[in-house]
């Protein structure tokens, strides 16, 4: 992050029909796509969040093209499989499983709901990053997450608060996910857990303000911001220009991000 | 449900390290124990929930065996995604369109923590079963699901009462988990929800009450219920005689429900 003086995370939500014009919508075609798209955009990021959905609808394939996918990632860039699991203790072991060593990601997003249980096992894994769901970007955050409990509360803080508490994992291998569309949060966040790590997507297609989330976010000579944008940058063109569109939103988020380096 | 006086769904958590002996802890092995044993069990129950973790941890052919295990499974047999998914809208939309139009599924489970946009792409399609987690079977339900609101319900009544409210699903095609290990929060769950379809895992292997669950979750002359036994069936023997045994334990459970019918 300071050498690149960047806290980018360019996020993988690849759809068949929103390929360029030109590009067959196959499986092939998005191969292809995601091959010229990805390695110039990570020069100007430090993670990439790939999003599992899209590639699960494109079934036991999807799957093979993720694995390949993976294969492309430069090893200084840390892999995030925005996944959201989370279940009994023993599946969440085997979706561990999955994604930290069937699969080579550094970390994954995983939902708090089902308690500490279902958690604990992704901590488990050394050199692991987790990402627990927070406060997220879209609406429907208002529904449950801030509800006020009885204790004063809102509930994304409760989680945030107690998952800080569970098992023995290094200080960064458990963050956060606070979306950047409520920046005006991001300060109670920083209360309760002033170290953490916090991915952050809602930058770009979802509406997010760059700046108010870093002035809200960062920490002080130990960044603590993980940065996302997927659909700002990977439809930045809908023509043979897709790289060069794409790399010009990515070189201009880390642009901004540098004068706060 | 009336015809085979049953209400079982049988659990789907393959594991290669707990195959039978005999059985080559492989892909290929794999294969040949859950064509043995579903088959037969399935006889005795209305239902599957095939536990998509287990298939992920072994990667894309993992999933490639899935499409395979889906192709048994005889058309009156609810198939149930044990997926626990949920995410953003566009992201849930094709979440749902990998579990229900690209694989077969006819139902699959949701987490509710990112609110109504996260579980409406699910209930909008028609014909398809959402069972949205309401009070799960694990330890950790206490961390949050358990959680008093200001309003003085549990987190997991608001949730079951809110998702009534979204969408225009067709009764039967919301329903909830609620888990067997916790007979005493169903009647609380039956005065929010009187009508919906409630998922019950937890019955054997994690120490679940089946009488009790009966009690306090029937719907009279309508069932309501479907009670999920994973490993109790699956890992039944660790023999040759696994195929008999499995079967045994279906057969019997499926006995005591018929008393209720």
């Amino acid at each position: 992050m300071r050498q690149k003086k960047s806290f980018l995370c360019v996020g993988i939500d690849p759809e068949l029909s929103k390929l360029p014009q030109g590009i067959p919508q196959t499986i092939e075609g998005l191969r292809h796509f995601l091959q010229e798209i990805i390695p110039p955009t990570l020069s100007f990021a430090v993670a990439t969040k790939i999003n599992l959905a899209f590639f699960e609808s494109l079934g036991s394939n999807g799957w093979k093209l993720l694995e390949t996918v993976l294969s492309w990632i430069p090893p200084h860039i840390l892999t995030i499989a925005d996944a959201k699991r989370g279940d009994i203790g023993n599946t969440s072991r085997k979706y561990a499983e999955a994604f930290f060593q069937e699969l080579p990601f550094d970390g994954i997003t995983v939902n708090p709901y089902m308690g500490a249980d279902s958690v604990k096992p992704f901590l488990d894994f050394p050199n692991k990053w987790t990402f627990l769901l927070g406060l997220t970007s879209n609406i429907g955050a208002e529904d449950f997450q801030l509800q006020r409990l009885a204790s004063g509360q809102f509930l994304y803080e409760s989680v945030i608060e107690t998952a800080q508490t569970w098992g023995n994992q290094l200080p960064g291998e458990l963050g956060f996910v606070v979306g950047a569309t409520r920046p005006e949060y991001l300060q109670r966040v920083r209360k309760i857990t002033p170290q953490s790590f916090l991915l952050v997507p809602g930058i770009g297609a979802q509406g997010g303000d760059l700046p108010s989330v870093l002035t809200n976010g960062l920490i002080d000579n130990d960044f603590g911001l993980l940065i996302n944008a997927s659909r700002s940058i990977l439809y930045a063109s809908s023509d043979h220009t897709f790289v060069e569109k794409a790399v010009k939103v990515a070189q201009s988020l880390q642009t901004e991000m540098a004068a706060f380096c």
